[in-house]
């Protein structure tokens, strides 16, 4: 339903690529290309042909489970190398497989050279260019994917909100909030980030079995729901701000906002990004990081929203905009909303308030 | 203290490799190699030449984080691409880039292709195998971390063993896992398996928002500590069994015993798969992944004990036996441990008791 199998096997079609390969090993997060298109997590290689039906190899041991998958073709993987069978499916069927496409962006150097042994007579060329492209732009259902998991963060963002007081440690923020969503069933889209005090100032730092210190905290919290990545950050304040405070907030906020009314469709990532800047003036500096990312089954995708970006909105694009300015070892302000074009309208898909919300430092 | 840099280095001598060069740019589990030469999980790239420091490149935005790293010497990654900065460092050390050593296992083919524009008169030579070799043998200090996340992890999952009635659902008992873990800071070491009826049946099988139901309950767990990951298997069973059932749990149970007695310093893993296959005679077929693997930064690292396996214990190494049951569609059986070896002692690190343990069904 959500894959765009046929997309992928047109773009394959017009190059003259015979078969696209996708493989996932990893124990974690699968690849993302392969739950893409199979929606399932476990180990395996799949095999999408630009005729025929694509086929899913999956290991004795999780053969019952990817029964569960979006493709119906699966064999077992026996002993062989992996695309070693995959040859041997492919000789029996009678499919081409000159020219192979692989993700040069995925396939690990090992895996490649695996590759090549088991057909040594294919040439290989990367379509990591064309996953990407197919993925950047939403089907109407993985948007209502992405809005279902926005609502559900939301809401859990707001309860860790309203239960402020219970919080004595970063960590405690931050285990609440993933405990939330496993409960639901649901996975974190990445580890949260709660970054108190000074902490606030390192854009990727890590929560700590520390107290919550006083001052701005920043908390970066995303689920994944059905495999569909949110994102969205909220600053608060623990204690009494100074105006100086409030006011530098502010103007961030106002910064966020005029950001999201440009990203419309059609306007050059790039160009956000510079208007962000300039409105930002002497503050620019402090703005050490990207200005957003598309969202999907990876956290981080297309389009890429920095200043030398040539990406292009478009209608059904699924991406952040998170301005953020950092005062090393002092403190740190960010805001994030993940964002949707439909229809020509950008629609704002994290919905938690945005004015300064101010807490207790609980005191330990 | 814990990186072996410095056995890396003279195996670079040894091999006329200039340089090795990692690289991370995962938003999740760091590259196993940066991690465990870094301590540090931001992105970035490391450079250990075959003689003088090594150095740390990070981006802007994870610079103040990378300070707490194990590497002295930290570079912005300004806004060239990373090995483009690498190679400006090495010209301006005058360090030596002729021969340069990745990991095959984890460069992808595109970064791949990025170094050989940054490095275009460097040799590139694979040294993954030097990697897990250096890797498989723990320092007593890793045996130590190791040591400890297994007592957290015991405790952990005695406690939801203790507190089974709370559960209604497989998602109930695996978040409790993981917010237990998180509650102390810790990471889990991979998605926590909770199987219980037909689903146990299945070794990879994912825990879903449905009532736990009666029969076996495969429950695989594991904390990251400091970075290091523990492993274990339990299987308990809800309701009232049949002696047939408990025959059946007891057989695996002694030929798990009897596989660890075996799992001494010299033994061939090939070796302890071929005892566990000979002892479950007409059950061996259902028997359907590995013996076990190594444990350590990675949750699956080597030896791999696997039937053609031809990897030898040694003092030192961590890694886990996990035989294992499976009736497709009906249930299934897995019983787990974590062992060391040291001073040519094998020692059970992970010591939940192991006898069938019996838990009423909650009718939800």
């Amino acid at each position: 339903m959500i894959m765009k199998i046929k997309e992928l096997k047109s773009s394959l079609q017009k190059e003259n690529i015979d078969i696209a390969l996708f493989y996932n090993l990893n124990t974690g997060t699968a690849e993302p290309n392969f739950f893409y298109f199979t929606g399932y997590e476990g180990y395996g290689a799949l095999a999408i042909p630009k005729t025929g039906s694509p086929f899913l190899l999956a290991p004795k041991m999780e053969f019952e489970k990817s029964k569960n998958s979006m493709i119906r073709r699966v064999y077992v993987w026996d002993k062989k190398r992996l695309f070693e069978s995959i040859s041997s499916i492919l000789k029996r069927k009678k499919s081409k497989s000159g020219v192979i496409g692989i993700d040069y962006s995925s396939f690990t150097v090992e895996v490649l050279n695996g590759l090549k042994k088991s057909f040594r007579d294919s040439r290989i060329k990367d379509i990591s260019r064309q996953c990407k492209n197919l993925r950047v732009v939403k089907t109407a259902d993985e948007i209502e994917l992405i809005r279902k998991g926005c609502i559900i963060a939301d809401r859990i963002f707001m309860k860790a909100v309203r239960e402020f007081e219970r919080f004595t440690t970063e960590s405690d923020v931050a285990s609440f909030l993933e405990y939330q969503a496993k409960k639901q069933g649901l996975e974190v889209s990445f580890k949260p980030i709660v970054a108190s005090g000074s902490g606030s100032s390192m854009p990727h730092y890590m929560p700590a079995k520390i107290p919550l210190r006083k001052g701005f905290c920043v908390i970066d919290f995303g689920v994944k729901y059905r495999g569909y990545c949110t994102d969205m950050t909220r600053t608060l304040y623990l204690g009494k701000p100074k105006s100086s405070e409030v006011d530098i907030y502010n103007m961030l906020l106002n910064i966020q906002k005029s950001a999201i009314n440009s990203a419309i469709a059609g306007e050059l990532c790039g160009n956000i990004y510079a208007l962000v800047i300039k409105q930002l003036g002497k503050y620019s500096k402090y703005f050490i990081h990207g200005l957003g990312h598309g969202v999907g089954v990876e956290i981080h995708e297309l389009p890429n929203l920095k200043l030398e970006s040539s990406d292009k909105l478009k209608d059904n694009m699924v991406f952040t905009i998170e301005p953020g300015i950092y005062f090393s070892g002092k403190f740190g302000i960010r805001i994030e909303d993940t964002l949707a074009i439909l229809n020509g309208k950008t629609e704002v898909l994290t919905k938690s308030p945005k004015e300064l919300m101010l807490k207790k430092q609980n005191s330990g």
